[in-house]
């Protein structure tokens, strides 16, 4: 098929993707007993046939309602079918998941395909381990050169069919990844910490008796007793009824209606007006679930994500980190791959598209390369596209995608210690202080140890010159812990994850041990939107005494004589080739916006996770990756 | 007074300033006829209280509704009343506009003021100018050691009669800073460009005939005909209206209504179900009237904005730089400021404050020390304050305040060009350009010279060595700019600015040439939000051939003759001294936390323009500084 180039063409040329039927901006309201009931419709209502548009995509649809996900399933297994037009030259532009798979699939059907990856020395995209090795060859990145911990994608949820068939495939080693701890057994015990307002709590004990801690917001007496995670769950239940235990045609009308009453909605707008809950009861409930920083984003986003993955859906992880997915998939395309090639330019016409990159140039002149091809497969963040020229111009729809699909910000800090405190009983931690100094374990107990940073690093586990003075300085500076607050009783958890209204918000403990180490690297801090950018504005090494001070204040101040002075840290935001965690769009922007974010342009097709309903999950940049290499075969 | 410490009077002990009539959550609302006209009230409504403290900190009136400026006038003039308990010891934390003013009313009156700031180079916070020497003795940031161009503050309005004073009372000398850009004359033209959907024109032409830009955005019919800004006028009018005129008890009962109605409200909440404009339209006045990235912020900031800066608000700026300023405000305390003393350990109790600092430690380890003072005021923007540890805790309402208080993002590009080309003629322009090779003048008319970067600097009058080959490289490699479009005609403005949907955003010439210098720096970019965001993902030294890129579609190719290689950039989000670049409200934070923010903890007083309804402004930050120095004397 040869292209027409007009403008015209471009917006309606949609390609075979859930998302992909492309809604005019033109298109009138069509009338539906379900927008009569919206609480609020005014001149600016979507019309039904975009709010449609996102229905299909959340639920894997085509145009014709029938489900894709059967043959995502069995290209991603099988290949693609031969194509009957020979061979095409393929670029793939990005070598995340998304563009390693879908080049993997068009090799195998017999394209002539080159990934151009900015990044000068590794792919994955936001799938990242700080690791020693790997197909990055990275140079250890923690004082024990066995441990490794995750940048970016740490869990992956059962309910995600194309990254476990891949995973499957691939034949990689998986094991839970406990969202909430869980004893020897393997069975959940909610060990681990609720801290706010000063109080600390263990999870299981604030489910049983929400009081002290609901009161400590001035929740209202008719609340009280009820822990937030069930009075955001009643809130949410009116908008989840609209799709709860449906199918099909009625299952699509539900998730359409949700669309048009609430996409203009943000999370704060739906607490506070549908679901009136107070000002306080919204601080208990996001601080505790993780809503706070992301209150103005998306109702639908959180409620997408929500439904899409329940309650009682199990998480894995991957053996040796989420990057043994990555390696895997370079394996198969590495001799196709272009590291440190950043695409800049796009032109196309009607012969071909041309994409322009540049090099970093760290120990040279940058280089500049011009890749040539029939089609392009990009991968990009739209936060990226937003600097890279195109040329002809991308449609309005498209280019209004590029300029406003909302990215969240999303900060880690890793913490590395050389024993798993955290999975320590008191007769552990009393045995392994007295190895420092006998009177040890009893003075921390009275809060009677100093905080100025003399005794960081003092168990003789922790291998010398990892810490620097500075940190130790700095740390003592700050002291976050107060000498004579209480010492809390040993945490004894295996994996799961603590809340805290300090910086730090969201700690978690690895679910399971590196073989060959006693050490651990902890989730000291993993926050989102505004708290994330608060991490943002400072360096790496400023960020790990403050990230141990606000661990100390949930677990304890005892925790500081393992912490060997290693750090790492990850901002989403701030880094130059993923311009953000994940598009997570703000109210209006998935009927304004979503519906033109995968749709073809002339010889250019969009993959990546932000053309599907699944942003920052692996399934939907595979979902993607699936839809452009079919399409790049039509 | 020696404060009780204990929480509750915490809580309550208000300060003297404009919101300190704190607002218990307890407070039930008050029914008022404004609160029945709500278009939406539910339980999450605001009380009234609530929201008349709000509309006193808007008109900054004091608890029994007095207007407190002619009082802060007063003291900022002919300095406090003395003491009459004798001299104080008093901290200042934080050497920005608030802290300087505090600092200085203070010594006048006799206390014993220290002053400690972060940085360690200069004082000012976020009024930064990028210039040669000045208090801070910077290095030349630009070609021409005369140049100088603003990384913060860089206009004041004549409506702001704290600064203006402050700064008539300093002697320094002001001149007009053209919003718009004007004639020889100095009378607006609009003669600026409006650079969107690949369409260019003047402002004014656009204002007389809107049709053929409003038609690219796809706005209905009924509206083609109107420019942008009359669109957002007429939108906005309604909520305007229960202020507009008024006096007195009914001017603040409309702004209490004004707050109760929409406090909780998003700016795009407001122009879709209020105003009823639909994407496209709310496209348009984004996109133009620079609303596009603050959409999901609150309502109130930006109506409150344009309530206390009409449109017809003239601006000025200082010669020399709005660094001259703080140079003035510094000169009279600088004995009393310590540089290098990051606060990060608060600690009170019935006998003193401590405030705990370290330096940042570039060429020796950091260093501690502990200050002691009576009282302290804390200017710190609250995002920097989530990351200091207060002991005893601040109040519940206060630390939700600084987790939650949304700053926004705000990033500048400034380039430098050795000729001020926007004021060319097409004359001035075939005279330089010949001067460059014969016939350049028409091969840049007829867009058949190579954007190949050949021709960066070639300009007989900029200095050689300051292009780099990086950047020739990467300019080449983005070629934003097309070699077959049309050239533009000369722009000939002086001062104003353009917009563009493209990365840049927002466009300013300098409003008044450098003394001895032919060349000026440009305003090449200036982004908030998540448009700034993107720029953020890139270092300095990536941003400057991409700014001008950005550039070059809206003025044309030849400026890039003129470039003399060198930028300076400022994200006001990853500067680890400021955190933002100011206090821009989330929907509902209005009335949940602005409240709070002023009030004083025992001996803890709070200062900086976040704490005023005024955020980005040094009238807010004035405000606070005249406040809390009264406060620390009572």
């Amino acid at each position: 098929m040869k292209p027409d180039l007009s403008r015209r063409v471009f917006i309606s040329a949609g390609g075979a993707g859930a998302l992909a039927a492309t809604v005019s901006p033109a298109t009138a309201a069509t009338p539906s007993a379900a927008a009569a009931a919206a609480p609020s419709a005014g001149a600016a209502a979507p019309s039904w046939d975009a709010c449609l548009a996102v229905a299909r995509a959340v639920l894997l649809l085509g145009p014709d309602d029938a489900p894709l996900l059967p043959e995502y399933e069995r290209v991603l297994k099988d290949g693609l079918p031969r194509s009957g037009g020979g061979p095409r030259r393929i670029l793939v532009v990005g070598a995340g998941p998304a563009g390693l798979v879908a080049a993997d699939l068009l090799v195998r059907a017999g394209h002539e395909v080159t990934v151009v990856e900015a990044n000068g020395n590794r792919v994955g995209g936001r799938v990242k381990t700080f690791r020693t090795g790997g197909h990055e060859h990275a140079a250890q990145p923690f004082a024990d050169p066995a441990q490794y911990a995750e940048a970016g994608a740490m869990r992956i949820p059962e309910s995600h069919p194309l990254v476990n068939g891949l995973i499957e495939s691939l034949g990689l080693a998986r094991r839970p990844f406990h969202l909430v701890d869980v004893d020897a057994a393997g069975a959940p015990v909610g060990r681990t910490w609720i801290h706010v307002n000063g109080i600390r709590e263990r999870r299981a004990d604030y489910q049983r008796r929400p009081r002290r801690i609901n009161r400590s917001f001035g929740v209202p007496a008719e609340l009280e007793d009820t822990p937030a995670a069930d009075i955001l769950r009643t809130a949410l239940a009116p908008a989840r009824d609209l799709v709860t235990g449906k199918r099909d045609k009625e299952l699509l009308e539900g998730w359409a209606t949700l669309v048009q009453r609430y996409g203009a909605w943000s999370m704060y707008r739906y607490l506070t007006e549908h679901a009136q809950l107070d000002d306080a009861t919204i601080d208990l409930v996001g601080t505790l679930e993780n809503l706070t920083s992301r209150l103005p984003l998306s109702f639908l986003h959180s409620l997408v994500s929500s439904a899409l993955i329940s309650p009682d859906t199990r998480f894995n992880e991957l053996t040796g980190g989420t990057a043994a997915l990555v390696d895997a998939l370079y394996a198969r395309v590495k001799d196709r791959v272009r590291l440190d090639r950043r695409a800049v330019r796009v032109e196309q016409d009607d012969r071909e598209v041309r994409v322009h990159t540049v090099s970093e140039g760290r120990d040279a002149p940058p280089e500049t390369e011009v890749f040539t091809a029939d089609r392009a497969i990009v991968t990009v963040p739209f936060a990226g596209l937003r600097h890279v020229t195109f040329r002809p111009a991308l449609s309005y729809p498209k280019r209004r995608a590029v300029t406003e699909l909302h990215y969240d910000a999303a900060t880690k800090v890793l913490l590395e210690f050389s024993r798993r405190w955290w999975e320590f009983s008191e007769e552990d931690w009393e045995r392994e202080l007295e190895v420092i100094r006998p009177g040890l374990y009893r003075d921390y107990r009275l809060g009677s140890v100093p905080a100025d940073g003399s005794l960081l690093a003092s168990h003789p586990s922790v291998p010398p010159g990892h810490l620097s003075d500075a940190q130790r300085i700095h740390y003592a500076a700050h002291r976050t812990v107060q000498d004579h607050e209480g010492q809390p009783p040993a945490a004894r958890v295996i994996g799961g994850g603590s809340v805290s209204d300090n910086a730090n918000r969201f700690m978690y403990e690895p679910s399971h041990p590196v073989p060959g180490s006693e050490g651990g690297v902890m989730l000291a801090s993993y926050s989102w939107a505004d708290d994330a950018l608060k991490w943002d504005a400072y360096d790496g090494d400023e960020r790990y005494p403050r990230a141990l001070g606000g661990i100390q204040e949930v677990y304890g101040q005892r925790v500081e004589v393992f912490y060997t002075g290693v750090g790492r840290t990850q901002s989403w935001m701030r880094d130059p080739y993923a311009y953000g965690e994940a598009s997570v769009l703000l109210p209006g922007q998935h009927t304004e916006l979503l519906p033109h974010v995968p749709t073809r342009e002339g010889r250019l097709h969009f993959a990546g996770c932000h053309t599907s309903a699944k942003p920052a999950w692996i399934e939907g940049a595979l979902e993607s990756a699936v839809r452009t290499a079919v399409e790049v075969q039509h």
